[in-house]
């Protein structure tokens, strides 16, 4: 997502009760962030914030964490945020690269929601389903991971729908237009607001590995 | 596929070298139907057989079995047949129910184009994607087992992605588009050819399940 350079952006952050300035702190200890026992649903690369922000205000029972490495971006979510509180959401600018410092074993459910689809192969690597991100994610969760990713990338999702399955992770719910599936709650991001209007589909899948022990 | 009754259907399949009449007789013996131990691979539903019949003509070292359960739609495939030697082909009037009646550990790859959705929640069994027939088909195969699948249906596509990833099966290979691949040597059904001049996609996977021993 390309946004100007907010100036100030170091100190919304800095002043914005939502936001986590030393997340790497409470890694393995993120329920005492909520305090309280509810799962932690995640999602990585967040944007501005729609989706997080209404799904905290929508299942107060869940606690959210929104993952945002780009602080402009991150300061149009604050901005949203003015006025209302939500005790079940954090939001974090962080990279993704090292998301594996900053959860171990307490995640619930991981969102990526229209990921930058690093279309060159030479960057597919980059990509937020690589089996690099996914090994990194292993550790984060709780027991089960699940994933849920919507995308309008039809070549990223065909990517994801591989490597997920390579990876050990079953289809647990797909659709090819989530648009049209009037049974789903869906929450939509900036983003699939406008890409909606242009009749164009959304694709959907919810991944689940089991964990034996 | 709805066809017209062909009156004297009956006696074009009994005269048709490429069919065999008697199929229960060579379970776990179809290699020596073809005097090779080359791979086989078997169509179920083939319809008027433009997808099989090309397939022989470009792959003379693999071994085609067409399978069709209307007797009527398979005297269509016999027709284009007519003053065409292909020693690689075989087709059979057949219901897949009972496919396990025919094959034992001496399939190599299953294809299933265009199978029909059977859009009813309550005639879900009858889809030929479901767990019903995933089960049937692990008995057919050699070693590992593949299937290709094509379909215009998202809601079939959707639920066959869903029971074969719960089966076991990994995606080796998936396509929101077929006609889109460059790479793919698509060779195309009679259904496919219409659906395509209006533009839909065709939705593609190759899945593998591997065995262990």
């Amino acid at each position: 997502m390309r946004v100007r350079n907010v100036k100030n952006k170091n100190e919304i952050l800095r002043n914005s009760n939502y936001v986590i300035n030393n997340p790497n702190d409470y890694i393995g200890k993120w329920q005492s962030v909520f305090n309280n026992s509810n799962p932690i649903y995640l999602e990585i690369g967040m944007g501005k914030g729609n989706f997080i922000i209404e799904n905290a205000k929508t299942y107060p029972n869940i606690n959210f964490i929104g993952l945002e490495k780009n602080g402009s971006v991150l300061t149009y979510a604050i901005k949203k945020l003015d006025g209302i509180n939500l005790p079940n959401l954090k939001l974090i600018c962080f990279d993704a690269n090292n998301i594996d410092l900053l959860f171990f074993k307490e995640i619930d459910r991981l969102y990526l929601n229209f990921s930058d689809p690093w279309p060159k192969e030479r960057h597919a690597k980059r990509r937020l389903t690589s089996p690099k991100f996914l090994d990194k994610y292993e550790k984060l969760f709780k027991v089960n991971i699940i994933i849920e990713m919507k995308t309008d990338n039809k070549n990223l999702f065909e990517y994801s729908l591989k490597t997920m399955s390579s990876h050990g992770f079953i289809i647990d719910d797909i659709s090819l237009n989530l648009t049209e599936r009037e049974d789903f709650p869906n929450i939509k991001t900036e983003y699939e607001e406008k890409f909606i209007l242009k009749n164009n589909p959304i694709y959907f899948v919810r991944m689940l590995k089991r964990v034996n022990f």
